[in-house]
């Protein structure tokens, strides 16, 4: 199952081959010999890129492939929270089956990593959860799937929440999530000191969402900052949105940005284009990492959203008014390189020794794969090829032990 | 070349069948009787939409094709301004040729009607003009065209300007166009009195871009709205971006909303992800109409765009935060009946005595369509199959009397 690949151009590089050997890249360089035993695959001088990393989304929640949901929801977020808790209980909705269908749609459009946040709540409990792990199971040969046990409706605004989260993390979940812990626990100390405390005790990394905006979002941030230094956090929190980052003052901001690269603390953004969102330029001049994800796709929340991370770096360089090919470099960095660092996924990368995820696209660099989103060519994810021209090749369709409805 | 098209559903409704006849749609409903001579067409229960409208884009600029522009430029509008004429005069950049490619790609994609600005400058003097116009005339029979003479490096603040544009509506170009009279022209009320005068004297709607935001733009759109008033063109003036809709207080948006809908003043939008945007849903709520386009695509200004009108829907939907199954519906009458009717295209629709300007694409309804933006799996234009599955069929690759380079 090892792999010669023949002239392709590493992000745009010059051509060269190169050798995958046990799931791991070997060797790359020009005129590699062949190795008997080998089969050789010829790139056509397409350009490649590392396997995709999308660093937020919710598969559980998706409505990929099923009948068309009608959204006729909202405007509120609490209208939405709702909305969704009762139509995943209502309509059959199975988070195992639709995780996986969604996780084989990113893996055939080039996303070898990933991190899903699971809904847990008081009613569903950990079903959603049981059926993420299923897909992350079923797929471990082919994708790195990244669970966070997240608190749709609440954490402590809905007792038993906090104790359902711990028992998602002994159960495998591999990041703790938070939401909003103004805006929906309506008291961001305790909420906060509760998601801190049970992240330690496990010894998990933390993922917030925060979309709370302005003043009261730059407060909550500078909360989870003080935590963060206060429980020897470095490094292991990101915050995901941060809107407030997008409609504080500038000066308020790059404080903000200040106190976030000294404690390593990221940014996961999605590019929302209908309402403020960290400036990606400011956050990197600032050494603040930053990654990139969907959120959710085609759920009860919203209809958009494609499991294909080029097209969401071309959202976020449009929302970032990033024009210039090295600016969009950036933002391509946010769906590959930086996003397994933010994520935290090892041996990522085009190096010899990385695991061999990669992705041959046509496009003669990573600014016209960025806009033009092309046809993948070619997935190889852990070593193997698992995706020709977007469509699948032997690769999982269920869990041979999860109960599906 | 009549066609019997069967097992369609308008816009999401109950399959029926087409029957396309002289050009025209001659009769819809189910069971239609087989017409001897008439080609059938089986749709298989696909969606029919009508043909895509794209209401603002700028044919003769793209680099669609072409070798990739390394994008190094800015950040200033007059950079960009100074950067484009540069190198569409050194690059051997043809408008003529670039706007029958991309012409094409978007014809391939469902789009039948085109509202395409051309630039007119004292130094590349009509060129680009007679490039569109021979493109125009090659595409007659497949799609109609509309060329606006627009100033893209200024009006008052290049002499000799309004002679140019003078000649170019006497040459056939279809709408008179403006820029930015106060921001880039510098006297908002002498550029306008000389931009309405020519359209006057010509007969020629307007179709002005006006990038200028805040207090500045909305001074302007008065400014504009007093002329069009004034001079007896209301239903003849569209405002393309029209971006200070977006950034001024609600209280003076509604008041010149008021005054836009009174006066059928239109906006073309991008749904610009970037910066503030005329609110879509405020506009109509208003009573103004709203069309949508791509602006430029992968030219000297952006890399970005794509020829597809479902895309932009869905780009104009996310950047307005419209995800109800209803408010995507009207992001789709954006770049469908209300982009006819605001560019003044004849003839629109899925009614009988149309002009057969069909597209299907699989989806269950116009909220998958544009989400999903699926494969066109027909396009028909002016009564003739002209694309299958995205690939043109036969259509003109060259104007016979337009000199190439």
């Amino acid at each position: 199952m090892d792999l010669l690949l023949r002239n392709v151009r590493p992000l745009g590089a010059t051509a060269v081959d190169v050798l995958v050997r046990g799931g791991r890249i070997a060797a790359i360089g020009a005129g590699l010999a062949a190795v008997p035993g080998v089969a050789e695959e010829e790139g056509g001088g397409a350009l490649l890129l590392p396997g995709l990393v999308e660093a937020h989304t919710h598969l559980d929640k998706t409505n990929w492939g099923r009948p068309w949901y009608v959204n006729a929801v909202g405007p509120r977020l609490e209208d939405r929270i709702a909305n969704e808790r009762l139509w995943r209980a209502e309509s059959g909705h199975d988070g195992g089956a639709q995780s996986l269908r969604l996780a084989r749609e990113f893996l055939a459009l080039g996303t070898t990593r990933l991190r899903t946040h699971v809904d847990i709540d008081t009613d569903a409990g950990l079903k959603h959860l049981h059926g993420v792990l299923a897909t992350r199971e079923a797929l471990r040969e082919q994708m790195e799937i990244q669970v966070v046990a997240f608190p749709q409706s609440g954490l402590l605004v809905r007792p038993g929440t906090a104790q359902l989260l711990e028992e998602a993390l002994k159960l495998g979940a591999d990041v703790l999530g938070g939401l909003d812990p103004l805006a929906i626990d309506g008291d961001a100390a305790a909420s906060l000191d509760l998601l801190f405390g049970l992240a330690l005790r496990h010894g998990n990394p933390l993922d917030i969402h925060l979309h709370e905006g302005g003043e009261d979002g730059a407060r909550t941030l500078e909360a989870i900052l003080a935590r963060t230094g206060a429980s020897g956090m470095q490094g292991r929190v990101a915050i995901s949105h941060c809107f407030c980052l997008g409609d504080v003052a500038p000066a308020r901001r790059a404080g903000l940005l200040e106190r976030m690269a000294r404690l390593q603390v990221a940014v996961i953004t999605t590019g929302t284009a209908s309402r403020p969102v960290p400036p990606v330029m400011e956050c990197l001049a600032g050494g603040v990492a930053v990654a990139a994800g969907n959120d959710g796709i085609r759920d009860a929340w919203t209809p958009y959203g494609h499991p294909d991370m080029l097209e969401r770096a071309m959202l976020v360089g449009l929302r970032n008014n990033l024009r210039r090919d090295d600016e969009i470099a950036l933002v391509l960095d946010a769906v590959t390189h930086a996003g397994a660092r933010v994520c935290g996924f090892d041996d990522y990368g085009l190096e010899v020794g990385c695991r061999a995820d990669l992705v041959l696209v046509r496009a003669q660099g990573i600014a016209e794969a960025v806009v033009a989103r092309p046809r993948r060519q070619l997935v190889v994810s852990n070593g193997k090829i698992v995706a020709r021209n977007g469509a699948l090749q032997v690769v999982p369709a269920a869990h041979a032990d999860y109960d599906y409805p």
